[in-house]
């Protein structure tokens, strides 16, 4: 039998739930060298988390971090709060000496990701922000064929999020619309995810950006506490309409490194569209195109086959031989957004074990944020912006 | 707390994998009137069964199924084996009291579902035979507007389930491809998924038949064990090459009792096409598409829109009022083959809690033998074949 | 200068005029050694007719076929009427010694069909059934990959031809649904393409078939001249409402002489589908997709790749390697329905030049009638129906 | 009979073609109120451009614009040469009283533009830049759709143009790689479009952007005149390598008068992409979305449907009651590329005979072209730039 790793997880909402599903489904799929126990779950509403830790099988439940953080048996703090309090968590923990898995992005300052950065560094413990689309198969896969070269040299990337969940103006306040607790809007939310896969699949870094942020609904009613869905919170206490401090939208035109360029979008305002986060890169020798919402599949383009017989190849990375799908179901059975979860639990899990890196770490956390913070700042100033380096 | 529903699992394979997920997931994200308890799993060979039980959180395992029928804590007996199996097991649960929850096809021939229904209507006990595509959202979403009349009154069904794992010729042997324990090949395993979706969407029933059956590889090697997939199975302690008794292809047409016409085909041998389980339905007002490799997508057009602004839709059924979705994630979050499993068994324990039926019931299943048994028939003649009613 | 080939054309509506078009692009985007001359049109309404002419730049105008096939300085006959007049006119024109180009199908009858095959056999001249569809760039490009054994063995093949403008129970009356003057509905029309298609495509014959021909609105009301669209006819000169004496859907099960077996659908009923003919051919090596509606792209799969590279590929067919596509526009610029006409008179003007023959001919044509045939006999029996041979 | 409109069209390459092409065309499917006739054609090889006018049927060749714009006979100059040549041919062709027809961009420069507009609006004459995308149904559909309100409000606003015909660094130079000849790379051929239908569809103004150019490969071989393609050119008469002197891609972020946002990216680096011109408009009540690739159809989402029915419905753009489309031929019998040109010619001569206005005219090709050089300027400057406004 496996050891144990015990795991102490702070937040217990929409992240909260897919956490949970992950530590329960690791092992039946995953060979694994530790074996994740699912000991604590911290939230603020003591009663509504213990129904929670019933449900999806934690031992304890708790309103306290810090009770949580100073237990001696946890091995790993799991933080799955508002970007606000990432900071204090991941640093206390880290200086507890736990593990630190945090939610994304990694803080709502590059200030404060670069504190949480030292505090695990200082500590020595292992350290990953969850950016879970790298996880999907179809675009570890598209990692694999760009650092093979099978795209040849990266030249253009373009990336959307897209989002609406925001443009029905009665859709109601929450903690997402708040600067003071969300950091930003659509930007930290799935600019961040664009950020991070844009970096993971090409190896490469964003120097300058140029953006603009929009908030097109400026004011929005606060909830009766019967929502649900991405923003939904319990009854906020508040009656009347709340202000939105936050962007609707953030485009961003971005050059590379290496001498690429790209187009970068996010917005919560875009009709129809539910989780459309979608790339496609432009190479000198192949394209790669990928959207969540056909998450199974990849677009490749390759010039290296006849002129007469190229065209766009849809590859559905449910095989036996594409990252993470062999411990699934057979070809063609497809995986689901919550599989993400299951593979970056794994993979922590594994570093954990053996002692190792696991990437995205808080230094890709931080880069991810010193981009965000120049796009803000180009915002603001109405120019090109250099995005600071996190060594 | 609810009460317990105590479960006995016969068979640990695919399938196995499958409603093991089921029954860990459906109290997490579905609110039960009673909650499943995993008590025994059972198959052939002890030492994988156990592993299997530690792996998915059995509390017993054994090689005797006899054993678990016969245990007086069991509630539910869920039959997971190949179908020459299924009657046998099916009936001594039924007349141990046992509801059952059990694999498709029902049963290898009609007479042996026959029999079956007639046992469990014997002992009044719940039973359900699991066609889980039933409850892919899009699925049921495209029932209800059937039902409603959005496409008006159904003229022409048509319907294809495409795999391709035959098509290598070094494939090897397995139960699958042995008529005396899986019955029939693609006919069977997958027209069954086709027929019953078919009077699923339609309500109404296929009355009489005409089909062709394809065996392209007669022979195969014996596998050596290390295989994975559909067809996997241990080493079969055989040698040399087998002999494929069951169709690779199997196509018919359909005459239904309301007027409307239907084509037919399943295959292991459509290159490409890993688990393309598709039907179109086209009304006298509109149409509707689907396919599973797209699973969360139903494609709509109707005909009450203006002519210059018809087309087909592509709803995505992941939004809170769509069937099922509801419960996991926010819309465009998409799920996977897995989930169709849990909404079974959530609809099942709901039955058994509520005293009443559920569907598909042994019913439909032995009228989907019917089917299949007069496509069989004809396949032989070479005529038209009239197809039982089972009552 | 070239030479010219003078031409004749009887019939002036839809396939008058997309031939009309053909003619007159014909030369423009192509190199030819003969170019045609617009000398006669000839078709039943003298004034229309002549309005046609000069809309179309005809030399002529007539409304007595025997006129045009008689005149002397005529080379080419090209017919565009209904079924039942194919036969009187290609004989006429053949012992006049005109080369011939027909619509399809080729008649209404395999007899028809075998005495126009005899008499353009004995009269030594060109003759071309217009199956457009072998001509879209896409398709030829199809075949050429077969021959090349880029599927391997062919093993399936799928093909469904949808249209719906019969769908609307107010539809008009048409010579379209009178059996005395177009033979059969759906059949006739749409599965003929499909099987042209099919032998097109797979270089191999139908055998024995198995079909279901089904009218589901059985009167219609006679037209008042106003309408448009594909069975668009001038004012009957009728009231009330007439019998419809053909299918509106036809499908049936095949075997071909090379061991594939097949199923084929067309229907003028199938809500949404306005021109959707498609084809899916499985072979032992790879697939190949297409679907009119989509008709500038072919789908490709190959498992001559690495598993975890293969995906159906979409080659978008206007590369100037590709059939046809390079006496066009640049690559993606795409063409249309009318540029498989353009493309079949170039070939049939080229055949003509050289003496040489020309695909599809009379005895293709011949052999899809008996096909045809084959199905409605076999619609009759309620059996499997052998195809009679046409050598 | 109509009337006569006597055409001299300067340039005779890939435009001379679409433009022969439309004036043969138009008249057998429009019912015009004026006659084109195909007077003079003009281009810089006499025997190359005699070639050409027996190929297409023009009456005459000439090498000298000046004689074809001197000749009193003609009515209409339609001007398909490179960009530095618009002005001067123009501004003749206006002052002798001459309607004018010209490619895009409508000029190199802002300057240019500006004169072009003033003497076309001093003679008096009809003018129209052929910004030919506009006129597929769908782009035309979609108008209508938006200037209804079904969109709502319009809010983002995201547009890309994506070719590839210069990732092989072997593709040679050519006038439109010459800044001095083509004024820039994709960004005057390829963004001229994307600004010209962003303005057209959304009836709003492009107020300020920035924006980013870049070139890829800064250096190609001279052509030995054997090309074909768009940038294909007859020999250069050099040898050796060129100095590319315009952008590869460009792209801008842009904001609109109405307060939406928008993206914009041209590039004929995008591997695999032929002829992509996409846009998606986000709106507060729907969005929009069309790609070339996919010329026929349109993508439309729209909130006023209940929740459950909500999705991208494809619209095909083949009805009689879509625009241009009741011309041609029945629905779902696909137009192509070169019918574009068509639909603008026929707009033009109405335009013509009924002495108003046609869009897009000489004031919509400055805007453009006002847009292009704000992106540059801004391209330079590093910052937000304003967009002059032309009356």
């Amino acid at each position: 039998m496996a050891d144990q790793l015990n795991v102490g997880m702070i937040g217990a909402r929409f992240m909260g739930r897919t956490h949970s599903n992950a530590y329960t489904k690791v092992g039946q799929f995953f060979d694994l060298p530790l074996q994740p126990v699912m000991k604590w779950v911290c939230a603020r509403d003591g009663d509504e988390t213990q129904a929670f830790a019933d449900r999806f099988g934690w031992s304890k439940s708790s309103d306290d971090w810090e009770e949580v953080v100073a237990d001696k048996g946890i091995d790993l703090i799991d933080i799955c709060t508002p970007g606000a309090t990432h900071a204090p968590i991941a640093i206390a923990a880290a200086q507890a000496g736990k593990h630190v898995f945090c939610e994304k992005p990694l803080a709502n300052s590059l200030d404060d990701a670069r504190k949480m950065l030292a505090a695990v560094r200082e500590a020595g413990v292992r350290h990953m922000v969850n950016f879970n689309y790298r996880r999907c198969p179809a675009v570890s896969l598209a990692r694999q064929m760009i650092a093979a070269g099978e795209i040849g040299e990266v030249r253009q990337y373009r990336a959307v999020y897209l989002q609406d969940w925001l443009v029905d103006p009665s859709a109601p306040m929450s903690w997402r619309l708040e600067k003071e607790v969300a950091g930003s809007g659509a930007h930290g939310d799935l600019n961040a995810h664009l950020i991070d896969l844009a970096r993971f699949l090409t190896g490469d870094e964003i120097t300058r950006v140029v953006g603009d942020l929009k908030t097109f609904v400026t004011e929005r009613p606060y909830p009766d506490g019967s929502g649900a869905g991405i923003g939904a919170s319990g009854d906020s206490g508040k009656s009347g309409v709340g202000k939105v401090t936050v962007d609707d939208a953030a485009v961003f035109l971005a050059r590379f490194a290496g001498g690429a360029i790209g187009t970068f979008e996010a917005t919560r305002m875009a009709t129809g569209r539910k989780n459309y986060n979608r790339f496609e890169i432009s190479g000198s020798k192949g394209t790669l195109a990928w959207n969540f919402e056909e998450m199974n599949t990849l677009e490749y383009y390759s010039t290296a086959e006849p002129t007469n017989r190229q065209g766009f190849k849809t590859i559905m990375a449910t095989e036996p031989d594409h990252p993470y799908a062999g411990a699934w179901w057979p070809p063609g059975h497809l995986l689901g957004y919550e599989h993400t979860f299951v593979h970056g639990v794994r993979d922590l899990i594994q570093a954990i074990a053996a002692g190792g890196d696991v990437a995205p770490d808080f230094r890709d956390g931080a880069q991810c944020v010193a981009v965000l913070e120049a796009v803000e700042s180009s915002a603001e100033s109405g120019g090109w912006q250099d995005v600071e380096r996190v060594e």
